[in-house]
C-alpha cells in the first residue's frame, strides 16, 4: 500500500451509464463538500451516530428501518431480486447493432460488477434466432455418428450421471470488435460486456462419448447442434471434446437461464461463446470438419492479405479495467482502487500490470479471489490521481507466458478488417475534469 | 467408476418438495417405460433425431422453438429470471416456526441446487425484524470506541478502498436444529437449508480498523451493529476482526440483495450467520465482550449440566447428501450419482466419505470444483441401488483433521436441549418403494 489510507478523504466514483451532466456533476460535488463539512465539524461522536443511522439530513429522526417492522421472509415469488436502487445496472442492447432484436446482443454491465461471478440475471446474451423457454421434460439429446451405441438422452438420464462443477468464463468471439477500428464506444459495457463468468454443472462430454463408444480411430471431430431456429452447429476437435467440455444443465447453482440455453448447453472452456451451443440437442461424431454456416461464413477472421482464417476459437489472454472506465466521472483527485478483470482461454492468469501513463510505466496489481484456469480473475491496484490527464491501461500475462498485445501489435498481424478475437490492451483517458473516455494508444 | 455407464438405462430422481402421490408415481413410471420402449424400438437414427428435437409425442412435427423466432435480447427489466419450469424451486418458510413472518426463516432448496454457488435469489433468509431496501446514498458506517480517529463512511467512501473478493459459506447457528430432537422434518431444504455460499466483495475490516488507528493495547473486542429495528449487535474478538472479516457490499458479482443486508453487511468467515450483521452501521472497538441480548440470551448452547455455553460462533465441519434426499423418490433401481455439500468453519474440506448401509462401510467421494477454505465443497459419488432398503450418509473431514460426528456422539457431549451447532452425520433411508425419508441412526 503506497498510500496512508487514514489520511485519505473519500472521493466518489459513480457508475453511471453516461457522463454526468454539468448540473448533476456540480450537484454531486456540492453534496460531497456539504457532507464533508458536516462530518468534519461534528466529528464522529454521538451526533455522528445519528448520521450513521440515517444520513446527515436525519440527525434528529431515526429512519423507518430502525424503528419499524420490515418485509417478511419468503416473499412471493419465493425468489429474490436486486434492490430497487440498482435498476440502472442492467444488460443493454446496442441500439441499431442488428435489425432484429431477437438476433442481437445484450451486454453485461461490467462497470458495476464485483469479483469474478457474473450474476445470472446480467449474463450477456447473443441470440441468432431469439431465446426460448423449452419444456425440459420434452427436451432430448441425441448422440450419433461414429459411435457404437447411438443414444437419445432425456434430461433425467443426463442429470443422474457423474457430474462436475467448474467456474469458467464465456466470451463472444466478437467481444471488443468495435476496437478493431476506432469506434470508441462510450463504456466498458459496450467495449467488453460480452464476457461473463459462472459456475457450470453438468456431465463431461467425454463421459457421454465413452458411454456411446465413440470411434477412437476415425472419430476426429464432433458436431454440436442446438434446437433453436438458428440451426446453430459448430465443429469441435475430438481432443477438445474429450478434454474439458461439459454438457451443462446448471449455471451458478441453479438450472440454466432460458437466455443461456435452458435446459442444456455445451460448455467449451476457453473457446468463443458461439461454440457453447445453447438448447443442445445433438452431438455427432465424424471424421472431418463440418464447415457449417457459422464456421465457414460467419465467425471467421478476415486477414490483411484477404484470406479468411477459420476455426479460430480460442480466446487469447485479455484484460480490462472496469473502474474507473469510460463513461464514469472522478469527482476529485486523490486515492482510487483501480479494479478490473483478466482471463485467458489457454490457462490461468499469472500477472496483471497496470499503467496510468499510457504504457510507459507499469505496476503489478493484486489478484483477488480464486485464480482458476479459463475463468475470470479479478485484479485491484491502488492509484492516487493528481488531477492531471492520465491514461489507464491493464496488461495481462497468462500461465503460458503470453502477454496481452497493444492494439498496433495486433493490427500488424491481423489488419483492421476483422470482427473477431480483438484482445488488445484497452486505454481509458482520465481528463482534467475527471471524465473518463475510450481512447486508442499506439 | 465402478459402473459401466454404457449399460445403464436412465432412471429418474425428481426433486419435488414432497413425495409423489401414488397416482403421480405410477404415471411417471409408465411414461418412463413408454419412452424407453419407443427409444429402444426406434433406435436413435433418423426418427431418434425427431425425438431429440421435440420429444416422443412430436415425432412428425418440429417444435415451435425450432421453426420460429424467439424472444428478444435485453428484455425488460434488463435483468433475467429463472425458467418458468423451475418455479417449484423456491425458498420456503417453515409454517408456524415463528409468530411473525418478518421475524422468521426461509430455507434454501438444497435438493435442487448444483455446484457451490447459491443463486442470490435462493439465499436463505433469517430476519429478526424484517428486511428493508435502504437508500445507499443515506447509509453510513461509523467506526468509534478505542480508535485514534473516529470516522463516518459513506458507501462511496468504502467502495473506493482496496477490496477483496472471496467465496465463503454462511450458515445460521440454528441450521439442522430440528435434528437435535427427532423431529425428522421432511426434506433437506428444512434440515440443512440455512446454509448458502457466495462470492463476497468488500473492504477487509482490518483495513478500516488500521485506517482509524485502533488501540492495539486495549482494543480486545469489536462490536458490530446493524441499522434495522432488531438492534442486532454482536461481539467479535479483535483477532477475528483483524483476520479475514470483510465489510461487504457485493455478493455473487452484484450489490448485496436487500434480504441479505443491502447496502452493507459484515462477513465473518466460518462463524455463524448471526454475526454477519446486516445493514451494518457501526463498528465499535472495546476492551471487553459486550454481552448483547443476541449473545447473552439468544444464540447460546444449553448444555446437559444446565449451564449455558456462550460465544460459540464457529461452525464445525459438516456435510449432507442433497440428492437423493428426504422427500425425493427413486423411480427404479440402478445407477445414481449421489451428490452433496461439505463445509467447515475452521478451514477447507479434506475428504468426504459416503455410506449406503448406515455407516458400516464407507467409500471416498470425488470433490468437485474449487476446494476453498470456509466455503461449500461439492462432492459426488457413484452408487448402484439394488432395490433393497438402504441408509445413505455422508461424513466430512476438514483440514484440521476434525471428523464430523454421529448424532449420538454429539448428544453425549451436548445433550438434547440445545438449538445451535448441530453438525452430526445426516441419515436418509431409501425404502423398497424408492421413497427417501429422514431417519436417525445411532
Amino acid at each position: 500500500m503506497s498510500t496512508d489510507l487514514s489520511e485519505v478523504i473519500g472521493r466518489v466514483v459513480p457508475a453511471p451509464e453516461n457522463f454526468l451532466s454539468a448540473e448533476k456533476l456540480e450537484s454531486a460535488r456540492k453534496a460531497r463538500r456539504r457532507f464533508m463539512g458536516t462530518a468534519l465539524a461534528m466529528g464522529a461522536g454521538a451526533a455522528g451516530k445519528a448520521i450513521a443511522a440515517g444520513g446527515e439530513d436525519a440527525i434528529l429522526k431515526m429512519p423507518d428501518h430502525t424503528t419499524g417492522l420490515g418485509m417478511p421472509v419468503a416473499m412471493e415469488p419465493g425468489y429474490g431480486s436486486p434492490s430497487k436502487w440498482e435498476t440502472n445496472l442492467r444488460r443493454r442492447q446496442s441500439p441499431g447493432l442488428t435489425r432484429v432484436d431477437a438476433a442481437s446482443v445484450s451486454f453485461t454491465p461490467l462497470q458495476g460488477l464485483f469479483g469474478i461471478i457474473t450474476p445470472s440475471g446480467l449474463h450477456f446474451e447473443r441470440h441468432h434466432q431469439g431465446w426460448w423457454d423449452i419444456d425440459p421434460s420434452k427436451h432430448r439429446l441425441m448422440i450419433n455418428g461414429l459411435v457404437k451405441r447411438e443414444r437419445v438422452f432425456t434430461m433425467d438420464d443426463l442429470m443422474r450421471l457423474p457430474s462436475v462443477s467448474r467456474i469458467h468464463f464465456i466470451e463472444c468471439g466478437a467481444n471488443s470488435a468495435t476496437e478493431w477500428g476506432n469506434v470508441a464506444v462510450p463504456t466498458v459495457q459496450y467495449t467488453h460486456g460480452m464476457v461473463s463468468c459462472s459456475e457450470f454443472t453438468g456431465v463431461l462430454l467425454s463421459t457421454l462419448l465413452e458411454m456411446c463408444g465413440y470411434d477412437k480411430k476415425n472419430g476426429k471431430y464432433v458436431l454440436a447442434e442446438g434446437a433453436d431456429g438458428s440451426s446453430m452447429t459448430r465443429t469441435l476437435s475430438i481432443d477438445q471434446a474429450m478434454d474439458d467440455c461439459i454438457v451443462a444443465w446448471a449455471m451458478n447453482g441453479e438450472m440454466l437461464r432460458p437466455e443461456n440455453g435452458y435446459p442444456l448447453r455445451l460448455v467449451v472452456p476457453g473457446v468463443q461463446g458461439v461454440s457453447w451451443v445453447k438448447y443442445l440437442r445433438r452431438i455427432e461424431v465424424g471424421d472431418k470438419k463440418y464447415a457449417t454456416k457459422d464456421e465457414a461464413i460467419h465467425y471467421i477472421d478476415r486477414m490483411p492479405d484477404g484470406t479468411h482464417r477459420q476455426y479460430t476459437g480460442i480466446q487469447e489472454c485479455k484484460s480490462v479495467i472496469t473502474t474507473p472506465s469510460a463513461g464514469q466521472t472522478l469527482l476529485d483527485k486523490g486515492y482510487y482502487n483501480v479494479t478490473g478483470l483478466a482471463w485467458s482461454g489457454r490457462g490461468s492468469i499469472k500477472r496483471v500490470d497496470v499503467s496510468a501513463d499510457g504504457g510507459r510505466n507499469w505496476r503489478t496489481a493484486r489478484l483477488e479471489g480464486p485464480i482458476l484456469p479459463k475463468a475470470l480473475t479479478r485484479f485491484n491496484i491502488d492509484w492516487v490521481w493528481d488531477g492531471k490527464p492520465a491514461i489507464l491501461q491493464a496488461r495481462a500475462i497468462d500461465s503460458t507466458g503470453y502477454v496481452q498485445p497493444k492494439i498496433n501489435q495486433l493490427r500488424a498481424l491481423r489488419g483492421t478488417r476483422s470482427v473477431y478475437h480483438q484482445n488488445a490492451i484497452q486505454s481509458w483517458l482520465v481528463s482534467e475534469n475527471g471524465e473518463v473516455s475510450n481512447v486508442q494508444v499506439y
